[in-house]
C-alpha cells in the first residue's frame, strides 16, 4: 500500500502528459536540478553517474581503436570561429559571448564554445608537417553552451556534456572509414550498453552539420513516437582543412591538405534512456548502464541477523563485480521500493528474518515487476548476473519491436499525416532529393527528415512534386 | 651521438635559465601548446594523459570514503556570487564576464565560474531539509577561468583544470574532521603516486581562501628552491550557511546552519611533477603516474625476429598491468632513446638482433640512466615490476633529502634574506601573528609565508615586531 501511494503521487502517467511525465522523472529520480540560470542544469550524483557509466564505456572504446584525449580551450576568439564560412553562420547566433576579462573590456570578444572545430583545426595546422604526424585521431570530453531559447533537460540546454572527436586523415578514404567507424562505435554503444536500437543513415543538406561535408546519425524513438538525435559523425573533406591552412608533405614530396572528421554525443543519450525505457512508476535502467544494479532492502532490519545478511550478499554480488547497495534508511520497505523503482534500479532483493529461515531471498525485476525466490548459496551472483543480462536482452528486442512497429512506408502527404496522428514513428517515404520538398513537408506536417537510408535504392516519386525519388528517407516529429 | 645532438639542442639546461628550462620542457615533451587567447593553453595527449592518471587516482580515493561526483552550471549570475561578501571581494575581478548570450544583451550579466562555492551553496539549499540529508559529499571534475594577467603553463593560466569538492555536515567537528580527510589525501596522492613528499600545514589570515575560515594546504618545493601550492582544503564553519540560508531540521527538532568545507586540487600538479623531478634530458615521471611505463626500442628493427620479439614482450609486461608501448617508427634509435628521455618514461627496453641470440635485453632507468640486462624468460615482468617500485621509492627518497636539505631555521630577517640569496627552500620562523609584520616580510624578502605549522609549540619572538612569537611560519619565494 505504502508503495503504491508513493508511486501515485509522485510522477504524472505517460499517457496523460509525455513532456510533464519526463520532467517528474528527471526530477523524481534526482538525475538532475535546475540552476536560476536558465537552460544551466545541475547534473545531480545519479544523473552524473549515469553519465560517467557512458563516458566509461565510450571512452574505453575510443582508446582502443587509438584515440587519444586532449584538453582545447573553453573560449574562441571570433575571429577564429569566422574562419570557416558555413560554420560561423551555423554557431555564432547561439554563442555566450565574453566582452569582459577581470575588470578589462576585452579588444576582442571570445565565445564559449560551442563546438570546438575551430579550436582543433588551429592546433593541427601548427603541429603537422609530414605524413608521418598523420592521422591525428583526438576527442575531448567537456561541456559546451549553445545559447538554445527553449531548453528541456538533457534534451536541450544552454549548457550541455558531450565528448567531441576531432581527426585529420591524409587520405579521403581514411576520413571516411573513420566517419563510418566512429558511427558504428554510437550505434553498438547504443545498443550493448543503452539497450537502444537505433536508427542509422545520412542527413539531408539541409539537416546536415554547419561546414560538414556529410553527417551520418544515430536517432533512437521515445514512447512518444517522437525521433531524438543521438549522436552525429561527420565528414569534413578538406573544407576546413582548406580555411585554416592544414597543410602536410606527403610521401611523394607534394603538400596537401587534410581530410577531416569529427563526431560527437552527448547528455542526450541519457534523455533517450529515459523515454525509451521509462514507464509510470519511474526510470528503468538498463542493467549494463545502471550505477547500482541491485538494491538490497532488508525487511525488518532492527531484527537479529537480517542486516548481517544484507552486508553478507552485497559483499558477495559485487565482489563478482556488480554494482549493489543495501538500503538502511530508516524509511519503511515499501517507500525504499518505491524509490529503487523511481530510479530504475534493475533488480531490487528483499531479505527478511523469514527468508533468513529459509535461506532464501526474493528478487523483484524492475522492467516488468516480475518477482522470484532464490537460495542463498554461492550459486546467487551468477543467478544475478544471468538475470542482468536477460533484461538488457529482453529491453532490446521491446525497444526494437517497439522501432519496428512505428516504421511505417508512406508514399503520400496524407498518408504521411494519418501516421502521425495516429502512431507516430518513422515514416518512410521517397523524395526527389530538393530542399524545397523537405521544407514543404516540414511546414505541412512538422515532420523533419531523419536520415537517408543509404543501403537501399530509391524507388516511387517524390510525393510532394511528384518527380522520381532520389532517395528513401525516415521523417519524423522529431525533439 | 644521435641521442647526445638532440639532448643539446632540444632544451635549455635547468641551473641556465631555469623559467626557460620548464617551458621548453612543457614544449618538447608535448605536454602542452599555447592557444591564441592569452593564459588559455591546449593540453596535448601526453600532457592530458598524466592528467587522466591522476583524476583516476584522486577520483578512487574521493568515491572509496563516500563522496559522489556532480556537474554544477558553468555560469554564476553576478547576484549569486555577490551573496557572500570576502569571496566576491577575492574572486570578482579576476572573472571572465558574459554579458551577450546568441544575439541578445543579458539582463544580468553571467560569470564563468572561478570555483563553484555559491552554485553549490544555491542548490544544497534547495535540496536538504533534516539531518537525514547530511552529509552531502559532492566533488566536480571541471574547468575554472580565472583573469590572470601572468600565466606559465600548467602553474597560473586563465584556465585551468581541477577538482573541487564542497561537502556540508551537520555539526563542526565532521566538517573539520573532512577538511583534515581531504588534506590528507591530497598529501598521500602526492607521496603515493607523484613521489612528491609535502610540507603541509595552514595558511595565514592573508592567504587563505576567500570567504574560509580556515585554509590548509600541501606546499612541495621545486628545484629552484621555490615553492608551489599544490593543493587545498578549506574549512567554511557556516559562514556561507548564513549567506545562503542552508539550514536542516536536527534530531532535537532545531533548524540548524550547515558545517561546509571545500577543497581543490589543479592541473598544477603536473607543473609540480616537471619541476621536482626533471632534468636536462627533460620530464622524469614517477612509474606510477606514468602514462607510458616503459617504451620498447628496437634496434635493427628490419632484422628477422627483432619487432615480433619487441611486441612479445610488450604483451607479456602489459598483462601483468604495466603500461608499455613499442616505437616502431622510421627515426634511428639515437633518436627515440631521446624522446623517450624527454617524455620521462621511466624505463627503455632495448632488443636487438644480438639480444635475441642471448636471450636477453637492455634496460635503462630514466631516472639516474644506469643500465641493466635482464634475461628474457617469465620472469621479466616481476622484475619490471620491482624496478619501477624502486625508482618510485628512489624518487620519493631524493625529493625528501632535497625538501628537508632545503628547510632551514631563521630568526632574524638578515638570515631569512641569506638563506634566500643562496639555497632558497622553506625559511622556518617564528612569527607574532600580526599581519603587518607577514607583509613587511613580504614587501623586504619577496617571500611569502607558505603555512603555518600546526604541530610544533612557538617559541623566540617575531623578527620583525620583536614581540613574542604565536606561531612557526614556513617562508618561501613561490609561485
Amino acid at each position: 500500500m505504502a508503495n503504491n501511494k508513493v508511486k501515485n503521487e509522485a510522477i504524472t502517467s505517460r499517457d496523460v502528459d509525455f513532456a510533464k511525465w519526463y520532467t517528474d522523472v528527471c526530477r523524481k529520480a534526482e538525475l538532475m536540478d535546475y540552476s536560476s540560470v536558465k537552460g544551466f542544469i545541475i547534473y545531480r550524483p545519479y544523473g552524473y553517474a549515469l553519465w560517467e557509466m557512458i563516458q566509461a564505456y565510450m571512452d574505453r572504446r575510443f582508446k582502443e581503436t587509438g584515440h587519444e584525449n586532449v584538453y582545447m580551450p573553453m573560449l574562441i576568439p571570433e575571429s577564429l570561429l569566422k574562419k570557416e564560412a558555413d560554420h560561423v553562420e551555423g554557431f555564432a547566433p547561439e554563442c555566450a559571448v565574453v566582452t569582459r576579462g577581470g575588470l578589462d573590456q576585452l579588444e576582442e570578444n571570445l565565445l564559449i564554445r560551442p563546438t570546438s572545430e575551430t579550436l582543433f583545426c588551429e592546433h593541427y595546422a601548427k603541429i603537422i608537417n609530414s605524413y608521418r604526424d598523420l592521422p591525428k585521431l583526438y576527442n575531448q570530453w567537456c561541456s559546451v553552451v549553445r545559447w538554445e531559447k527553449t531548453t528541456r533537460p538533457f534534451l536541450r540546454g544552454a549548457e550541455f556534456l558531450w565528448q567531441e572527436g576531432h581527426t585529420i586523415h591524409a587520405t579521403e578514404q581514411e576520413a571516411r572509414e573513420e566517419t563510418q567507424r566512429m558511427l558504428g562505435i554510437y550505434e553498438e554503444t547504443a545498443r550493448e550498453l543503452l539497450a537502444i536500437p537505433m536508427l542509422t543513415g545520412k542527413k539531408t543538406e539541409k539537416e546536415k552539420f554547419a561546414g560538414a561535408e556529410e553527417t551520418y546519425t544515430i536517432e533512437a524513438l521515445m514512447h512518444d513516437g517522437k525521433a531524438l538525435q543521438s549522436g552525429t559523425s561527420h565528414y569534413f573533406g578538406d573544407g576546413f582543412a582548406k580555411a585554416f591552412d592544414m597543410k602536410f608533405l606527403d610521401k611523394d614530396n607534394q603538400l596537401k591538405y587534410v581530410y577531416q572528421t569529427s563526431w560527437g554525443a552527448s547528455t542526450r543519450l541519457l534523455g533517450a534512456i529515459i523515454m525509451v525505457h521509462g514507464d509510470d512508476n519511474g526510470l528503468v535502467l538498463p542493467p549494463r548502464v545502471a550505477p547500482t544494479q541491485v538494491m538490497i532492502i532488508p525487511i525488518q532490519q532492527q531484527k537479529e541477523g537480517v542486516l548481517d545478511k544484507a552486508y553478507e550478499i552485497q559483499e558477495q554480488l559485487t565482489k563478482s563485480g556488480l554494482r549493489v547497495k543495501v538500503d538502511v534508511s530508516d524509511k519503511s520497505p515499501g517507500w525504499k521500493f518505491a524509490e529503487a523503482e523511481m530510479r530504475g534500479i534493475p533488480l531490487r532483493i528483499e531479505i527478511g528474518p523469514r527468508d533468513l529461515q529459509n535461506q532464501q531471498c526474493m528478487i523483484a525485476k524492475r522492467v516488468n515487476g516480475e518477482k522470484l525466490t532464490a537460495t542463498l548459496d554461492e550459486q546467487l551472483s551468477s543467478v544475478i548476473h544471468q538475470l542482468l543480462d536477460d533484461i538488457h536482452e529482453e529491453m532490446y528486442q521491446k525497444a526494437l519491436a517497439f522501432k519496428n512497429e512505428h516504421t511505417t512506408d508512406a508514399t503520400t502527404l496524407e498518408e504521411l499525416q494519418t501516421i502521425l496522428d495516429t502512431k507516430g514513428g518513422y515514416i518512410k517515404m521517397p523524395w526527389c532529393g530538393d530542399e524545397a520538398c523537405e521544407v514543404a513537408i516540414k511546414d505541412k506536417t512538422a515532420a523533419t527528415s531523419r536520415c537517408i537510408d543509404t543501403h537501399i535504392k530509391a524507388t516511387g516519386v517524390c510525393p510532394v512534386c511528384g518527380k522520381e525519388a532520389k532517395h528513401i528517407v525516415y521523417f519524423a516529429r522529431a525533439y
